[in-house]
This record gives C-alpha cells, structure tokens and sequence, in this order.
C-alpha cells in the first residue's frame, strides 16, 4: 500500500494537493472520485463529502486530512521537512498560507456569487473589500518572488494555486506581479508532473463524454 | 521592549489573539485600535488595516503576522511548542485549523450576511451547504474533547474560538457538543485572564461612550 491515499477529482481543488505530493516527493495513490458516486470511504473520512481528501498510513492509522491549504502543510510536516519555513520565515509563510485560505478565498468566491460586502459591514466579513484583498497579496509579491522571500516553499503551493487559478479563471484580475509569480510556479517539475496527470485524466473524460 | 506588540481592539477577533498570547505566556505590549483612527504603524505592517496584527520582535527583525488562525499556530511554533501538535495529531490539527479559518468562517459569515448559495453552485463554494458544514464540526467534537482528541493544543484557541464566539453571537447553533466544548475552553485560566483584560477594555469604552 502507497503512504498516502488521495481522494481526488481532475477537476477540483485537488489539483493543490496532488502537486503538493510531487513536491513532496511522496508515495501516493489516487481514488478518482466521481460527483455523482462518491465512494463510501470518502463519505467516512470527511463527512463534507470533498475532494480532495488525504489519508495518511502511518503509524498503523489511518490519518485524515481535509482542506487544501491543511493537506499541503501537513505533507511539508510529515514528508518534507526542507520546505517547511525556517524560524525567520514563520511569520510570512503562516500568514499567507492563511491570507490565502481565509479573506483571499472568500473574496474571490463573494465575487463570483456576485455577493456584495456593504462599506458599513466591512468589519464583519474577514476580507474587507475584494480590492484591498487583492492589493494585499499583489503588493507582497511584488517585492518577493516566494512567500517567504527568495526560497520556495510549501506556502507556495497553496497561494500559488490561488494565483494561477485566478488568472486562469479570470477571477483575479490581471497583474504583473501575479503573472511573473505564476511562471515561476509554472517552470517547476513538480507542477509540470502533477498538471500532466490531471491535463491527461481531463481529457479522457471529455473524450468519454463526447464519444 | 516587549517580544510581541499586538495590535488590537476588545470588540474584534484580537481576543483570539490575546488568549493566544496567555496560553503561549508570551511577553506583548498591547495598542489599542480605534476605529477611526488606525495608528501609522499598523496601516504600515497590515495593509489589510486589520486587528489583530502581531508583530514579534526576533532577531533584529520585526516580523509580522496577521489572521487570528495564524498567529494562534505562529505564537505556538516560536513561544509555546508544547501547545504545537506532535506527529500523531497533525492531521487533526492542521485539518481543523484550517476548515476553522476556511469553510467555517465562510458559512458563518455567509449565513450571518444572508447570502445564500444555489444547490448547483455548492462545487464552488469551499463549505458548501451551512449545514453540512456545522454538522462535520459538531460530528468531531462529538468524539473528541479537544481538536486533537484528549489534549489541548493551540489549534484550541482559534477553533474553540469559532465555536464560543457562535455561541454568544447566535451565529451557530446550540448543540450539547458546542456548549461542552466551549465551557472546557472557558475553564481555562489563560482564556480568563485574556478575556478579563478585553471586558474591562470594552467596559471602560463603554463607559466613556455614555458619560
């Protein structure tokens, strides 16, 4: 049995985690998980019924581990210890892997449900305005090229994913500074690996949904 | 100098920070944050202009840190490592740490701003439906006492946060879970000592506000 299992579909957020275990460098094998058929040992491990899904087989357990940004650090923990932050990078690489989960996702989803944030309640909603959120992060990668500085690092992983995705989307708008980070990500082997195998598993189902 | 400047007002996500800090007994210096007038100092280290900011004091650097969910694990990884997750309890850790900051959040802010999200749009949205989402929580600490199963750990502080803040807000439903769960995080002397400093705070705001 493979060290990790991950419950995945091409065409999700599982993508994040599956480039993630390339990074690692770490020993996995793939469920494919089709929207209509969930298989039932997905429901068990994450009752949100998501992909993707990690499960850990360590220690004679079986160890779970749901959210995308979650699963990315956590194989830095556990498999790849060298891109995990140092001391002094801690504060960054925490507080944008955070950034990214937490105000820059809400935002980017608020604006694609076209759900509008009132100046009056901007205190209540974590991420403020959609424009500030997306200065923030633009104005950190405009004076990095990594979230931690001049090193990749786990962290990269995650918010990278939210840039590429973003300007592959549309739902980040076009920046400098967002694109230049993207082909930084792009040119790694270990992204090429990953968004092989999901490029390839992509069109299969089309051709099996047109033929 | 103290090691640690929290930046923060009592009526905000800064008391998560704050008890952070106690449980971590962590050396900080405290500015309050007035609404209207943000201090330079802040706007400089947070663009977002957000509390709670943090900013350690390390190595002749100051580093900064934001997001209520980061700066409860950064406080643990640099001043309190026996509240970090050994190698056996970092799946739950990071797994719910982040559905915390992530889909947690969300569905709590959503539901709070009266968005509401299309059965064939929840692909889209990282928590999906309210309702599963309060479910898988209530489902975990069901089973478990704390985040990592029989022992406290700083993914508490943020996690536990979400859930007694619901509580008192009515943004989360009452469930027998919940309210155990809240009244062993309430038992805590670092959480009283924290929230004791913040209720006076917003009693003397208060005070002043109607004299």
């Amino acid at each position: 049995m493979a060290e990790y299992t991950l419950y995945t579909n091409p065409m999700s957020r599982g993508q994040i985690a599956r480039w993630a275990l390339h990074e690692a460098g770490a020993d996995y094998e793939q469920v494919l998980v089709d929207w209509q058929e969930k298989p039932e040992a997905l429901l068990e491990a994450n009752p949100m019924r998501k992909v993707p899904t990690l499960v850990h087989h360590h220690g004679g357990h079986d160890h779970v581990v749901t959210e995308a940004a979650a699963i990315c650090h956590y194989l830095a923990e556990m498999s790849a210890q060298q891109l995990l932050a140092q001391d002094h990078e801690k504060a960054d690489y925490f507080r944008w892997l955070l950034f990214a989960a937490g105000p820059m996702e809400q935002a980017i989803v608020s604006k694609s449900m076209g759900w509008t944030v009132p100046p009056d309640r901007e205190g209540m909603v974590g991420f403020g305005s959609f424009d500030r959120t997306i200065d923030a992060i633009e104005g950190w990668l405009t004076g990095h090229d990594y979230v931690c500085g001049e090193r990749f690092t786990m962290a990269d992983v995650y918010v990278g994913s939210q840039v590429d995705w973003g300007l592959q989307f549309g739902t980040l708008p076009h920046r400098p500074a967002f694109g230049a980070y993207a082909e930084r990500l792009r040119a790694r082997d270990a992204y090429k690996a990953a968004k092989d195998i999901d490029g390839k598993l992509i069109a299969e189902a089309q051709a099996k949904a047109s033929g």
